[in-house]
């Protein structure tokens, strides 16, 4: 436990603490409703941002100065999970996850990548057993590879179907051996670049199947884990099946999957799709299927996945609202699928950046906790809608109307009021939220 | 019939026609596979963009020099009808779609609003007797009233729901009176402007619940049009809940309604919601729900909806190809909801603004048509996913396989070939049938 | 001073305030860095958005409930007028701002426009003397009215640019008559709808002639307000001339206007040219050109000018951070041409909506303020740059140094070394002092 | 000259070729405007995307099927030499461009890698005497290598910025050594990432100086080459200072350097900036300041730099149209600086895109020269204006006119006339002459 010999563990040192390398707000046993922050907030660190990257870009090299950047092969996998769980403990996240080949070199042949991932899921259930850190979800990485490069499941190549089925199948394994509480399936190739060389409906077609044929194994050697969708509009297709939470429900709807996904939802990904990270998560929410959330955030001014450590305290808190009013993740938790900017590229940003995260996310759960606590909107939406709990309005709600009898009603009336919605109140209500409920912790 | 007495007949004159109020490449009688063009393309006149639009925008008032501008209340509608059967004629359109207070002015109540769309409806009539243009669908507008601010089936009003209802009821019984193909509903403002005063799943249900009593009073009825979902993914309301095709298809499924709804896709909402117009238009006819066109463009570099006249060959061509592939629009059609420039302002570019989306859609028919015949991408599509055809491809389309059996086949594999998808090609192949359709078309 | 009279005056009643009629942080009289809050933040009401504007939006009419909705014509003006003067004192802003057709209808020729001016301009003046309300700045409306469907100063009618040219001199001396501190040019339609009909650089060349004429005649009678351009991308207009501050200031450098204009930066369209609200601030700072804010915040997911009243803290304490660093604002204010949700029709919203800004910049002026008094950003840019500051940087500073000597140097260089950029901890010391000042504010 | 045995030399077969390794447009040896095709368009291969480019993509590897995969070091380089040469024969080009680093691996010091990049020099001169091809342009890689993360000439290191000067001065002496006709200066690092960090002032300022060098240092060595500033709105970095044509304008007025250089534009730049390809040619060329064109197109529907092949001819006609109103491109050219789709990635795709890129710019050219002939556009735009031609108009074009003269003349209007923009007209028109030139062309 020497790599990152600069950073000590994390501790909580309070909100007037200048000490870079604590945290401010996240103080992992402190309740909020009845649970520890830690509980409810169940942090993951994402293994391939933190410990396989290497901050290239369209336009540029590797740049992220890593005390292993001399290995390769085995023992540079070796080394990046003693470093892993070294990271784990000082930050005491209880979460993380991984791609097959963020943890282990991909081999010559599917045969040989297996054995690698074997050797490297060996040492990692060594590590599992005395650290309080698990495994939130593991996926099959297939986009990277050039056999993906037309897609996997939905390639219109049976082999490369076939090899990332072989993937999935040794994830679920993998998941299964190391206590993964969920598996996940982003499809970031599972799309199309062209409309003119793409038949859309068998590639969809073939995808429902594939995901089926996962159910199907998961039961066969009895893996427990929660399925996840992750959408995404774009990037690197041009254009993804699972565009958004509304798309994927439409596909698993079509195919009878609903019974076995939920999303994994990711800020970032929700506005390339054009819509903010609470619309997502209240889209699965009201449908049930909000699984987990890949904690991120994009620049609204770039068009790409920027995936930048969550920093924005409006982001949080609303995220952390629609999450409380869930109940909670279930087996989920927040992922930090988030990088540290290229041009953060210093071993010790990687701590850094996932203070100013865990930080964001617990001031954002305080705040919401308090707004609801104070049921500052759910009053202003109960009685919003209040026309609804009785008369004509309850007769809609309970499906003993028709246009026959509405129309007798709306002859009836000489006006309709209607109530201002209040927007600019509630945002300087949220601001108020925000700095009150922060001093309050303080004091 | 004077009103547009600059207009003469609008008729085919064929490519090296200079005149700019003459079909260059749309001859209705032409035939293409088997059928006229006119029976093909299903060309309509958006009352409302043609007849009752000023040309307002955010900045500026209205501009639009028309013949009836003097005129007011029951006079201005009944100058506009007479107006708009000249314009049908003098452009030969087979149809014409419109919302209820396109062509009635709404009264002082609901009664009043009825009465006037009865005495118009009466000369509508008259006027549908003698003409060979027909209406394709109509609609009721939703979202220009103050009642509507906060939405009409997904407002906080239960008053204001039964009002829409009320007019919904209205449509039909005009629809049905009239003879309309199809009746569309376009959620202008069923959605939401911030999620902090919105009780989302309430307003999804209630929307759910509203087209149920649309089916049920249509069959009362025994009207028979096609009902159509428009979708919208913002603009007036930041989010609306029938973003795109997907979306749609989701709602629709869950609230068990796919067996009364196909969809009206219009192109500069495709490309609001983030997707190409023929990506909306595939994912419809993927599902057998392709019901209608709403036949504009929009302008990739502003974030409105511009509603311009089509005039962009490469979107009319695949919008063709994939009409034609649906195997024609059903009782669906071309509807031009497009407006002309607010700069062009005098009643002659209403003309010229309709031959140019015609004959844009004249020349994507036949070009479309043309790579059908040839197979060009069907030859192409089917080579490429043959591995779907034989051997473990044809086992995972039918059914047959499993994670462990993919695996297994994997492990087999010494290396998957993947062959060029040939973006660049093809795109050159377009522009050559571009080029060349059109010359065979001359000669 | 009956019109709003369900609204007491606002003062400020402290963070912990539940009255959403009161100010919470915003202190018009309390000190930051030696000058009162209302010095440094010199507030302006926008009289278009909260007095004329009624709500309606591209697919919706008039919706804003106002006391003087009966009246219309020079009534109207004077109504509006009254109720302006009692909703700045109630808010107690230091200033306002107006277009010419604000204040007074147009008539029915050029000169019945300005004797309606005239007439308010009078009355206008008597409220001046009694008021502490001051005119921040005042302009001409050259884009509503039909005349300038193809732009005024760029309009390709010399009829048109006459026309605008008497606007500006009448504003000109409307200015003078009532002291604005600065005049504003916003060119909604001086671009271009296509570039197929446009010859852009006359229209280019007539702007600069038009700006030339009216520093002459400012010059000419005397008076002394700062010119000020406003920069927008777009909308109304597909392309504005005065795309973003970077444009504008290309133009003015190269039409000889530098001594002459500053500008009025507004977030908004700072956001729909692909840029940040601060970046703006930053390159007008930079180059000595800041002159005056338009105070409003976008929807970054929507591709339209929402005018939304401000309430991102982190965008009002960049923002202050640019205006504390520039030394405030000059003649300049932060005027919120912001307009209340149009689901926000009630007159109340007015209050809530101001509050709701003023106490967003507030906490924005009080944070900035902060920030640079700890010298949080200075100390890291000045140590992130020192190298310039001796050495071969000191050369190439102070134009010592040539590519020889520059080659030289670094042939001799055995590595680079480069350091963290540190946005993710940068980001969160912004959180924190978020939180902390306001904070201290309470304590 | 084996190394794409597979390609045989690409000539002109006519439009109905369906041999997609054959010219079906561009015949470089027919006349247009009393040039051939091949002057005129002065096509350019971009050694980058063509020579060293693998195909990687944010999620995805190396993918591309090139003869030299197999070496590396400067076997590699010499191999992709020889096969340059070898294209630029097959596809009869009289232009290419580099990147230093895309010719010569980078050494592990700035002297190694100079001695590279003389030896490959070297060989390239032998190549150029005996090929018909010659250097468009050369310029410097510096943003690739983790010493520019921070930027080259705007870097807070002043040894990087010594370095990247080091590489210009390189540069400039190969350009000589290589006869390049330009020299382009992208700054793909020049801007920022936050304005956190960010001394903006400094760094504008450093890259003025910085360009001033190389100036000096051309004039020096007597390198006669245009200098060309290539602006580009964001990505890789967050912004950039040469965000687009006006932005660079004000940059190079500022800074005095405008009689040195002009603007490369490219297509994909000008959409990510938020403006059409034509805009930023017509911006470039009103100021005198249209040097040479990157010639690719983006998809307007995703947010980063796609540098496609373009293929639409509409852009391409409208882009020729620029040109030609240029009077050419002067020592400029069409460079492809674009890629053939990661999915086309056999040898074979290189020369079908080059072929559909050329063949679109062909058809581009004669569609432009075809509508100047019959003056489409330059009588209609003459007769816009036509009323600054005489009167008050005259009088302000010759700046004989003020505000109070304008006033007069405006107070003497009864109704201002205008008159339709037409822009629906003028888009079919552009659709017929698109149709009908490539007709006659072929007759």
């Amino acid at each position: 436990m020497a790599v990152f010999n600069e950073v000590n563990k994390v501790q909580y040192e309070g909100p007037t603490s200048k000490n870079s390398l604590a945290f401010k707000y996240y103080n992992p046993s402190e309740q909020v409703q009845g649970q520890t922050m830690e509980e409810i907030l169940r942090f993951s660190v994402a293994y391939w941002h933190t410990f396989t990257a290497g901050g290239e870009d369209p336009f540029g090299g590797a740049v992220m100065q890593r005390p292993w950047n001399h290995l390769s092969g085995m023992d540079l996998a070796k080394a990046r999970l003693e470093a892993a769980f070294e990271l784990f403990d000082k930050l005491d996240v209880p979460y993380f996850c991984f791609h097959d080949v963020d943890i282990a070199p991909a081999g010559a042949s599917l045969r040989e990548s297996n054995k690698n991932l074997d050797e490297i899921a060996s040492l990692m259930k060594d590590y599992l057993k005395t650290s309080k850190t698990k495994l939130l979800w593991n996926t099959a990485n297939m986009f990277t590879h050039p056999r993906y490069v037309h897609g996997a499941a939905t390639s219109n190549s049976a082999d490369t179907f076939a090899y990332a089925a072989a993937q999935v199948k040794k994830g679920l394994e993998l998941g299964k051996e190391l206590g993964s509480e969920n598996y996940v399936f982003w499809g970031g190739r599972e799309g199309y670049e062209s409309l003119l060389n793409t038949d859309m409906k068998l590639e969809q077609d073939n995808l429902g199947r594939f995901l089926h044929m996962a159910v199907d194994y998961a039961k066969e050697i009895g893996y427990t884990g929660q399925f996840l969708i992750e959408p995404k509009p774009k990037e690197p297709t041009k254009h993804q099946y699972d565009f958004d939470v509304a798309t994927g429900l439409s596909f698993l709807q079509k195919y009878d999957l609903t019974d076995h996904f939920k999303f994994n939802v990711e800020a970032n990904h929700a506005t390339l799709a054009g819509h903010t990270f609470e619309h997502e998560l209240r889209t699965a929410r009201i449908h049930g299927m909000l699984g987990s959330v890949d904690a991120n955030q994009g620049d609204p001014l770039l068009g790409w996945d920027t995936d930048e450590f969550p920093t924005d305290m409006y982001s949080s808190t609303l995220a952390m609202y629609e999450i409380l009013k869930n109940g909670g993740l279930g087996s989920g938790g927040l992922n930090f699928d988030a990088k540290v900017r290229r041009t953060s590229f210093e071993a010790v940003d990687l701590f850094e950046a996932h203070v100013a995260g865990m930080d964001c996310f617990a001031i954002g759960l305080k705040v919401a906790a308090k707004l609801i606590e104070d049921r500052v909107l759910e009053d202003f939406v109960e009685n919003r809608y209040s026309s609804f709990k009785e008369g004509i309005g309850l007769d809609i709600v309970e499906g003993r109307s028709s246009l026959s009898q509405l129309e007798e009603h709306a002859l009836s009336l000489t006006e309709i009021p209607n109530y201002s919605g209040k927007q600019e109140k509630l945002k300087a209500t949220i601001n108020q939220y925000l700095l009150e409920t922060m001093q309050s912790v303080r004091a």
